[in-house]
């Protein structure tokens, strides 16, 4: 029993989606049953960083999803048009849908979620928000007990990055951007990231998941980080702050029951305290904290966007529709038998995993060791690790007192057998007195 | 349609699970199907922080597994036995089970997850590690299409509020256990947490799902962190690093694909560098950095304890299964009709939220004038946010070039309308010479 896949496009998170589906070893057993059926793409001839059988090309886009054959529609052509129109003929179709589309749901996420609902199918967008990181499917089911009180993020990769040289180099706006776009970090027309855009079109979908209502991206408060000049920087760090690009989404106090209640939503510049979770997410990395009740603060952090990444959300998507489809026919087609689990939420595996022996394991190490204070302990330390295979990256004599010293070791990646026979042999020796500690070191 | 609940155990998160259940404004709807049918507890009439009606109460534990009326068992009693036999017996009897319980699920996994594959039911355990951190449940859907490298955790809030306190304060682990213990955040017989073996539970719990196969709880290497001493965590900051007990599971690198692939499974201390994400990771909170092709890194961060956090995961289980229930239960209801889609993954709201206006919201500013060198400068812009209810934390004269000065002021919180405001008359003044940059304040 396979599912199959239309997908539609064959870009940078294209390409990331079929590379997994075309490599399921050590992944979700699931994944096997995963079959890509067709490919949209506008031109055949441009060369790709994946394979793919000619047969299952096609730059009719439309003939996918219409297709009586496809289960899936994954749509990761962007843009507005023609992705809206094919996400909405594919749901007219009864294809369950999977986009990493923020632009499209942001603007037609009622027209889209309205016919989903009438025509009984999944829209996914895992991918839509925070690239890879999962926060999408953690507020629909991880947290859904909860009252979201706020919703925070660092959702844009690419004015992170550049607030973050700004800071670290105390740059100036403009020439940083100029060098962001050099090396691929910033698009040649960057107005949908630098001006907050596309933070707002995320921070709609979410605001949308955690508060149980639609937004009107018009109604989203936005302003970009064009505006931040390097004394600004420098005068926050001073204060104990950094400046990131927030998205924010707030339920406001009621002041009494009768009152409708209301959300702040807004993206902009704003000065976290240095303290604060937000304050160290840096360069192209995003991160979301959510604060609930009863759940307290919660933070996601991770790649906001990337090939790899989107793509690894765009696949558990699939991945999740298909234990649904999995689900109800194994039960449609055995009505009287053993109701089947959902195989992602149901822990069917029967065999043991093999764990490696501690000897064996590779890792770092840090020792202290109380020695004589005498000349050439540190050689007789060094060449007995040495002997052991076991490679020291730092040897500091940290404190003497009286004829007494402390040495403190930190090794290279070392196979642990190695190491605990260096120390054996070490603890022999007359010059070293106690080996006060031993760690590992990530 | 109402889901009915036995909950066995009133203690810590039983408490906060009933807290939510008896409190479903502005949570998830489906929380208004949930019904608290029984509750086992061991005492009838101990004092109590929520109300249950007495019909409700029983100490009779069993009579709750096999009552033909519940449809989830909440297992909330922790230990052993008879966790172990109540859940067995409750899944015998076809109920589903969500349980916060580690030391059960790392010891009997096996046992309980046989059988309940055997009896088609769901037991979910997002509350069994991490407490209300959503990682159980990322790993079994967000996550599932990556090749899973390494899961990598600070699991125990009380070893991580120990470690730093004595990072912080300099102190030995004895006292600052002690401390600990006199303030709640350690038990008596500390242990389970001190000794890793709380760690080691959860790890336990985790590499399974991250790697897809069951582990052999003794296989998981353990060291606690009563050997950390003062004089470690000094030099460890010195070199950069601090110290953290970390849970760690890793594939091993196969050096031949005819080799069974192995796992490293181990908690212990560890020097973790300062600029890496679990560094920063303090006090009582837990965070789990995952590894995975093609994800990269992404971490989870939040309370890893406490009655509300943990009730969260509880409840938020409870709710994934009704939802499962409720789509059973309306298709074998329906079964020409529309099918009923899982409300937790859906988006069916259509109504839309109200935002805020703008000038409504509240929250804190930062502001820089260029102004001139002139007595009675800041007196009048202090005075003009005073006069537009701006009340200000600081105000600070930063620089002098020439007759020119300027002067940075960070509000309280505060209307926006009033500081906008109170900017368009400071704009007149021909004191101020410009307002170069205003920010909002975290």
């Amino acid at each position: 029993m396979a599912f199959k896949i239309g997908l539609l496009g064959l870009g940078t998170v294209g390409s990331g989606t079929v590379k997994i589906l075309q490599d399921p070893a050590q992944r979700h057993p699931l994944l096997q049953e995963l079959e890509i059926y067709k490919v949209g793409v506008r031109s055949l001839d441009k060369p790709r960083p994946v394979e793919i059988p000619d047969e299952k090309l096609t730059t009719d886009l439309e003939s996918i999803v219409t297709d009586p054959e496809v289960d899936i529609v994954v749509e990761v052509i962007g843009g507005l048009e023609p992705a809206r129109s094919l996400i909405l003929k594919a749901i007219q179709h009864g294809k369950h849908v999977v986009t990493a589309n923020k632009a499209a749901i942001a603007r037609f996420g009622a027209e889209i979620y309205t016919a989903a609902e009438a025509a009984g199918v999944y829209v996914l967008l895992e991918a839509a928000v925070g690239g890879g990181i999962p926060v999408i499917e953690p507020l629909k089911q991880s947290l859904c007990a909860n009252r979201i009180h706020s919703v925070t993020g660092i959702v844009n990769g690419t004015t992170n990055y550049i607030l973050t040289r700004m800071k670290n180099e105390g740059g100036d706006f403009g020439d940083i951007l100029a060098d962001a776009q050099r090396l691929g970090y910033a698009e040649a027309d960057p107005t949908a990231d630098v001006d907050g855009l596309d933070a707002a079109d995320k921070l709609a979908i979410l605001a949308s998941l955690a508060f149980g209502g639609r937004i009107k991206l018009e109604e989203v408060y936005c302003e970009g980080i064009r505006n931040v000049g390097a004394a600004d920087i420098a005068y926050a760090e001073r204060l104990g702050f950094v400046i990131k690009l927030l998205a924010i989404a707030r339920r406001e106090p009621q002041l009494s029951p009768d009152e409708p209640e209301q959300l702040q939503v807004r993206v902009h510049p704003t000065l976290v305290p240095k303290q604060h979770p937000l304050a160290s997410v840096n360069d192209v990395y995003n991160a979301i904290l959510i604060e609930g009740d009863p759940i307290g603060q919660v933070m996601f952090f991770g790649p906001g966007a990337g090939s790899g990444p989107t793509a690894s959300a765009v696949v558990s998507d699939v991945l999740n529709i298909a234990a649904i489809l999995k689900v109800e026919r194994g039960n449609a087609t055995k009505p009287d038998g053993q109701p089947l689990l959902d195989p992602l939420l149901a822990c069917s595996h029967q065999h043991y995993c093999t764990i490696a022996p501690a000897d064996e394991t590779v890792t770092r190490f840090y020792a202290r060791f109380l020695t004589n204070d005498s000349p050439g302990v540190i050689g007789s330390l060094g060449t007995c690790f040495g002997n052991h295979n076991v490679s020291l990256e730092s040897v500091v004599q940290t404190d003497v007192r009286g004829d007494m010293a402390e040495i403190v070791v930190v090794t290279h990646d070392v196979r642990e057998g190695n190491f605990r026979q260096a120390l054996d042999e070490i603890r022999t020796y007359e010059t070293v007195n106690e080996i006060a500690s031993t760690f590992r070191v990530l």
